[in-house]
């Protein structure tokens, strides 16, 4: 199984290095950081894709995006309780004094999850496995270490560290968002972000990174309002495939169960949380993760922050990594708000209609934008292992890095110049690209290995009969469209509305020589 | 002229916070870091759109995004120059010892530009001038220091720092970029992202912050094919505001002249950096920034870097500063990536089809994204002064923050239901917010503040009839649409290719209460 991954992964990543969607470790010509990436022009169009998505879905559902600072003053990572317990726990070789994480020794030998373990519990499982040191096999010293995950630096002299998350420094204007939404809650805000962790061990690619892009949304929710939730009416009936914590103990596998049912079952304490279990579910979802490798899974009592009062996470199958934590949702109650006042001595509470004060409580989303994609890219990458180049990135068509790749069939003067004209045309409503270059077949495999579910052919008979050739990247199927009616057929088709043999004509596909 | 601006500022600022556009410094609670803000719901919009339509414009011209880390290792910064020589120059008070900024300085009192003044200039400026302490009035030493703008970091225990710009970063893969589009030149690649500079005296709200957003262009390309632009043959008769640095030295003012004159009489030397400044002004245009706002300004022989062939600002007029650099575009030579090349030991030079090797030049459009969302916020603010509340922001429509409110008349279940289906018909394809507080004329002039060029009401009509009320922001006209037709006549609206009145039938304004 480990070596299954492990040769799949290193397939993987010469296919994302090779086909522009990520490079690294960077800056790779002066040997690389771990834990830090740099998407190429396919991976950046995916990752613009995804952002989209998360974004649309938010915006939906009345959540407003907000664009917060990366660096603040220690003073809020004080009042959040990061500055002292934002850590890894490390222990170090009692030889060679290099410095490990201590629950990841202990993941990496008992196949569990660790994170939770106290200091004491990863003592003894380091012990009673007799877990040495990976760098040179010799004992650790029997005590384990804090070292910050902060990233350090300073603004004119004073202390700052750069934002782990973006959801801290979301709550801190409160009371701007208060006054905008004209002093009524519920308030439901969201950024997207990068984020910084000067994590010990970087691993599993973009998974755990040191800088990374972080999609987090908040409501500030009455806690008395917590179970008068309006939207909850209209997804009461979804169902998601729940993994309660004491299921996990029995090692029985997720259950298909409707919202509403996590309720009943007092699996789930209020419809406003159920709702965003369900809401983080379905950016999933959204994004084009297929359903059969999500799974919903609750944190045990033992695993989940102090202040939080329920936690569940998304988590996604990789071929890479297997199940994948993805997503976070949590019930933060006025923790953050109530030490955000404390230490900024400024009131933070909102007033309820008769008059009575109340601290908000915090319903949290948090998710990364890396892992998605890379589970994407993971999920949909086919490798054809006998016809070399035939590779196929098999996203779903409206989640395609480019939708349309548009080819003259041959460096013509009037053929470039339809291609062009109709590239402008449709370059502001579809993600299109242009390719003059090797010949028509070459063409049509690049297009295939970076996903594009169509490609567009401008040929001589289009200079006379203003149509062109369609073709379809997973049937190969081609189609003649007339250039009037191009942008209406291709939103329908992205669109899943319309199919694609009723697009146009379809035609005998000529014998293409594919070199 | 100062006190003017100054008490335009004032307001002009508390309308950003008051709407839920720019606020800060940040954290505000915390007293806030001089140079960080936070884009509100409103400026988030904005901001989106104006990255997005860098981005449209960009990818048209065939660039390509990437997105590279923030936070690089100081081996690069070293390469770059950057940790020599990127600083402010500082002087500090005699007595009190406190450091300010000596072109700043120089600049207020002298109202020029003195960027580009040697150490001994500026001593002689301050002394000449007798310029004094702002804040105790005494004397400085005679003395200019540097301070490094670069803001400092360690990544698990080396040295490392935040980018000033995204430039230096989008070099470095240059290898990977020229194995994806299959070694050709030219190559033309773009970031939109954060950067950080450790300014000493951050000022003129976001337009010198010190963590801000970049968008930055490059075209890598063949010092022998810098007059060979295919693409400048479309924008030769353009004509530009041409400020050249001999104009501005005789106290001329810019003069329009086309984009081939400015070849022809020697003023730009090749059609590639022609083009990139044309394609710079083109940018700022379509942001909605109005022509008579922008200016295309030469930089000084002395004012230029020293790798620097030719460099060109875009300055676009603010009421709150007065003619602000808001972009420039550098010829930067071979300058880059032969220092990326030595430092890290990898030849980073081109092949050409003859077989000889070059190392490509590096042509740069530099912008922040910060600046001209100001800018337009600037430019189209319209306090009324008289009739309180009747502020409008008038925002070219297409790139308004929201383009559509719908309002159901009164808060009743008919209605909302249908303003509901309404909204999540249009939201993929529009900016659209919903709102059901307040009496319709309240509504109306909240929408009016923040810009928003359509408002549609829903009524007890609109359950008969199938159509809706839609309020043009700028005229207050009002016109019956039928729901089936909103999507299109929207469209045609926002891009200015349908009248207001031809949209629908237009009807007589009932008397609405404005409270």
């Amino acid at each position: 199984m480990q070596k299954e991954r492990e040769e799949f992964l290193k397939e993987f990543t010469s296919f994302l290095q090779d086909r522009g969607f990520i490079w690294g470790p960077s800056p790779e010509i002066y040997g690389g950081f771990a834990g830090f990436y740099t998407y190429g022009p396919m991976g950046k169009l995916l990752k613009n894709k995804v952002e989209n998505s998360v974004r649309r879905i938010f915006q939906s559902f009345d959540f407003w995006e907000l664009e917060t600072p990366i660096v603040l003053p220690d003073i809020v990572w004080k009042a959040s309780g990061h500055l002292e317990t934002f850590a890894d726990k490390i222990i170090k070789c009692s030889k060679c004094g290099s410095a490990h994480k201590a629950d990841k020794l202990v993941e990496d030998v008992l196949d569990t999850s660790a994170g939770h373990y106290s200091d004491q519990q990863l003592l003894n499982s380091i012990e009673e496995n007799n877990i040495r040191c990976p760098s040179c096999k010799s004992e650790f010293v029997y005590e384990i270490e804090k070292q910050s995950l902060m990233m350090k630096t300073k603004v004119a002299g004073d202390d700052a560290s750069l934002r782990p998350e973006t959801a801290t420094v979301t709550y801190l204007p409160f009371k701007r968002y208060y006054q905008f939404f004209r002093g009524k809650l519920p308030i439901g805000v969201f950024q997207i972000g990068k984020a910084f962790r000067n994590e010990i061990s970087p691993r599993q690619h973009v998974i755990r990174g040191r800088e990374f892009t972080q999609a987090e949304a908040q409501i500030f929710i009455d806690p008395l309002k917590k179970d008068d939730w309006e939207k909850f009416e209209d997804i009461r009936n979804e169902k998601l495939p729940f993994w309660c914590w004491q299921a996990q103990e029995k090692n029985t596998r997720p259950e298909l169960i409707s919202v509403e049912d996590t309720i009943k079952k007092g699996m789930i304490k209020t419809k406003s949380y159920a709702w965003c279990v369900w809401l983080a579910y379905t950016q999933f979802l959204n994004m084009g993760i297929p359903a059969e490798n999500i799974r919903v899974r609750q944190h045990n009592p033992d695993e989940k922050a102090f202040y939080a009062e329920d936690a569940w996470d998304i988590e996604v199958k990789l071929r890479s990594f297997g199940w994948t934590e993805c997503c976070g949702i949590h019930d933060r109650t006025d923790y953050d708000l109530t030490q955000h006042s404390k230490f900024s001595n400024t009131n933070l509470s909102a007033t309820r209609e008769d008059g009575s004060k109340v601290m908000p409580h915090v319903l949290e989303i948090a998710f990364g934008i890396d892992r998605p994609v890379l589970a994407m890219l993971d999920i949909f990458y086919e490798k054809k292992e006998k016809e070399e180049g035939k590779t196929l990135l098999n996203i779903p068509y409206k989640l395609a890095p480019i939708e349309l790749m548009i080819f003259p069939l041959m460096k013509k003067p009037e053929l470039t110049k339809i291609a062009r004209a109709i590239k402008s045309d449709l370059e502001n409503e579809f993600v299109v690209t242009y390719d003059e270059a090797g010949s028509i077949g070459k063409r049509y495999l690049r297009s295939t290995e970076l996903g594009v579910p169509y490609c567009m052919t401008i040929d001589f008979e289009s200079v006379k009969k203003k149509d062109v050739t369609l073709r379809d990247r997973n049937t190969a199927k081609q189609i003649r469209v007339k250039i009037k009616d191009l942008k209406e057929a291709l939103h329908n088709l992205l669109n899943g509305e319309l199919k694609f043999e009723k697009a146009g004509k379809e035609i005998k596909v000529p014998c293409l020589k594919e070199e």
